[in-house]
């Protein structure tokens, strides 16, 4: 039996838990993957956006006919775009490990799959058994099968999509998440056919006028086959058959399975020790990220990231390992009073699809269903000087306020920069500032994107004004 | 002599005084200019901008070739382009006029050149004269003249380039500003080769570091001859011939001369009637957009844009304009007490040229002439996600702090998205909050351009700290 101070089963965020805070605790780091740095740096949000990045410069050439730019031709690399970004990552990768390996003497690297034997026990696949005062569960997530597309050579998941060979011809992509869609759009800027077929709609929980613009222009794109899905895949001479639940069928080159992600609590027999979980499979933890177990706090472990978090988001999964970190810190008996509360809000979802969707918080729906008395506003993209520029017609900023106090219930971007656009409405919102006066106690340089958020802005002042109604 | 309750002088920020709560004033609004709505709308901000995106998506395009995409071809279609900016442009700004000549009774519209001959009379170029109450002289500038570089058909204003009828194969431009370098990135980014003549070097007032990284990246897109002024000027055949002052020769097919604007306070004969100016020859006003005379507010007199301010922006006119109006409701013999001061800062700027710059207020040297005890930290867009996706090697984000505070005394970004990157440190800086704590105050979606900014506001939290030296 191993001994160690602090076990962490996960090395994505969970990787930045051993700062030089915690060198005086003897620390061992478990991670199976066949990367090193967690799903974020190698298989997720970094080089899914390198490879967005990049079929968005392509589109906005291929479709800017209408600002008066003619006969576009662009030849897509594949294999030079795929290169540069995992030369770039799998290089980050590997310098991560070589650092956990052998950069410090208190920590140590364990590459193997691990699953607990008592809540701070657990033994690795060839039979090591650890024992630690504290376990930090950063297991993550992966991405959930579908039972009628089955994996092969041409049925893929987003781990295993961006090392192809070569682009496909045409690409069916089974799912309408923010996954499926950052694909859709990324192969499609590629010059990809892309085929989507999605059993609701397409981002199905956005706010209901963004959610219908997303829509429209992906169906403007790519092929969307929406409220169907999948009830068989035969593979064929030169691809791969999916019959859909309408009686129709789809053939494409290549498939993408994308239909969400699943926690790793199974893999890592979480539920064998008596810690709680979610329906969906999410261990439980309390506001100071510490798993529950019957409802309690047990003692010295703590989750964080998408094994625990309502939202599969980096920077959720970053938040929470900085609180996972202080509380690490106050030692193993703290009592809640020392501990640190995560209690960050609101937070913020971005999508780098075509269009880029960016929002946090509520909907008027959500927020009327919750008790407030709020109203929305919307202010289109063709309604500001950059607007024009981009000769833009589909894009807009909706805020969601709450009647009593102008405070930022929500905020919901469709276009152009939306991620970027969004972050002076979340730092407002995160700061309890009201929208009242917020939008003329700054300035706002003309004509940059970011007036269409001051335009919304000075709506909703107008609203809660009364000189709309 | 006509009798109004208010003269307006330039339809550009001050077409925008007259509003309901005015509606019982009788007003004139006076503009000679052969377009309508101000240089923002016609021949300024909004039209180059248009332009200016056109131009950016050619060049990501073209510049892509390390992205992994091969074989760019675009043809820029000039006529289309330039068609569709002013066809939006020049329909707008004639049904404003439309609206102004007769969308309201209390309104009239004199297009007429006019000049002071009292402080609340004037006199317009047919012998029209009028007298009123009260006064917004808000006539903007116009381009500087070149002593050596005469106008002529092949050598051309900012007023002027837009309209061209085709593309030079070669285009000089004098001048090393904004106005400038937004025009020289335009037309080379729509395939022409640009040839830029600069008295010092380009945007010679920016953060040194910008600066540097701005002229390196211009010298590598299009020619700059910078520390130079152009002596001579000759037509020749097929276009012009410029001497310069280091005894060299530059020859172009056409030429833009933008070597800055002017206040038209002359125009207006403001110093026959002892209003004050300023050694540019711009109007003295006092913190509630009065005009002075003699050091004293000139009763019922007030400017606003570009004719006062220290900044040529049309966020800043804007701005003055809505202190203006307010102190017009107040009537024309309000005591202080009663009218609004202009005290909005910190005021920011934008340059959308390539790369595209933005900041506000100090650099670490000016702020240390102030007295400051002031420290800077800088931040690659290289060192974050986006800055991988962009394949950056060039952008970053510095800071300018207060030691003592923590209070933002500048923040200047270069690089993609720097307009829209800034506002949240607009926001922070306008509202008084300190960088201590602003960056983990909230959420920064991952892997948005924007944790360039949350990275440097934790460098310089961590600087306040003491954890940096």
């Amino acid at each position: 039996m191993d001994e160690v101070e602090l076990l962490i089963i996960g090395a994505g965020s969970g990787n930045s838990i051993p700062t030089p805070q915690l060198s005086a605790l003897s620390i061992a780091i478990v991670d199976d993957a066949p990367w090193f740095g967690g799903t974020c740096l190698n298989v997720g949000c970094i080089p899914t956006k390198m490879f967005v990045h990049v079929a968005d410069v392509a589109r906005s050439a291929r479709d800017a006919e209408r600002l008066g730019l003619r006969n576009v031709h662009i030849d897509v690399d594949w294999p030079a775009i795929r290169d540069r970004v995992f030369g770039r990552i799998d290089a980050i990768a590997m310098s991560g490990e070589e650092y956990r390996r052998s950069g410090e003497p208190n920590v140590s690297l364990v590459r193997e799959s691990v699953r607990f034997t008592a809540p701070r026990e657990v033994e690795t696949d060839s039979g090591r058994r650890i024992r630690a005062e504290r376990v930090v569960i950063a297991a993550g997530s992966r991405p959930r099968a579908h039972p009628a597309v089955p994996p092969s050579p041409r049925v893929l998941t987003s781990d295993e999509i961006m090392h192809i060979d070569a682009l496909p011809a045409r690409l069916a992509i089974v799912g309408g998440g923010v996954v499926a869609v950052e694909f859709a759009a990324m192969f499609e800027g590629l010059g990809v056919e892309v085929v989507q077929i999605a059993r609701s709609t397409l981002l199905r929980d956005l706010d209901p006028e963004l959610q219908g613009r997303f829509m429209a222009a992906a169906a403007a794109s790519w092929e969307v086959r929406s409220e169907t899905n999948v009830v068989a895949s035969t593979e064929t001479a030169d691809g791969v058959r999916l019959e859909l639940s309408d009686g129709s069928a789809v053939s494409a080159e290549l498939v993408l399975v994308a239909i969400g992600r699943e926690p790793n609590t199974d893999r890592l027999g979480t539920e064998d020790v008596g810690f709680d979980h979610h329906p969906d499979g999410r261990l439980v933890v309390d506001r100071y990220q510490r798993v529950l177990s019957g409802g309690e706090a047990t003692a010295g472990v703590f989750a964080l990231g998408d094994i625990d978090a309502a939202h599969q988001l980096k920077h959720v999964a970053n938040h929470e390992a900085r609180v996972v970190q202080a509380n690490l810190l106050a030692g193993p008996d703290a009592p809640e009073v020392k501990l640190v509360a995560n209690d960050l809000a609101p937070v913020p979802s971005a999508v780098f699809s075509a269009p880029q969707v960016a929002w946090f918080g509520e909907t008027l729906a959500t927020a009327e269903q919750c008790g407030f008395d709020a109203f929305e506003v919307l202010h289109e993209y063709a309604w500001t000087a950059w607007g024009w520029a981009l000769e833009d017609r589909d894009s807009c900023c909706k805020l969601v306020v709450e009647a009593l106090t102008g405070r930022l219930l929500g905020a919901h971007i469709i276009g152009p920069d939306a991620p970027v656009l969004l972050q002076p409405l979340v730092l407002a919102a995160s700061n309890g500032m009201s929208v009242r006066g917020l939008a003329r106690s700054q300035y706002w340089p003309h004509p940059a994107a970011s007036e269409i958020v001051e335009n919304a802005l000075l709506k909703a002042e107008d609203y809660l004004l009364g000189a709309v109604t």
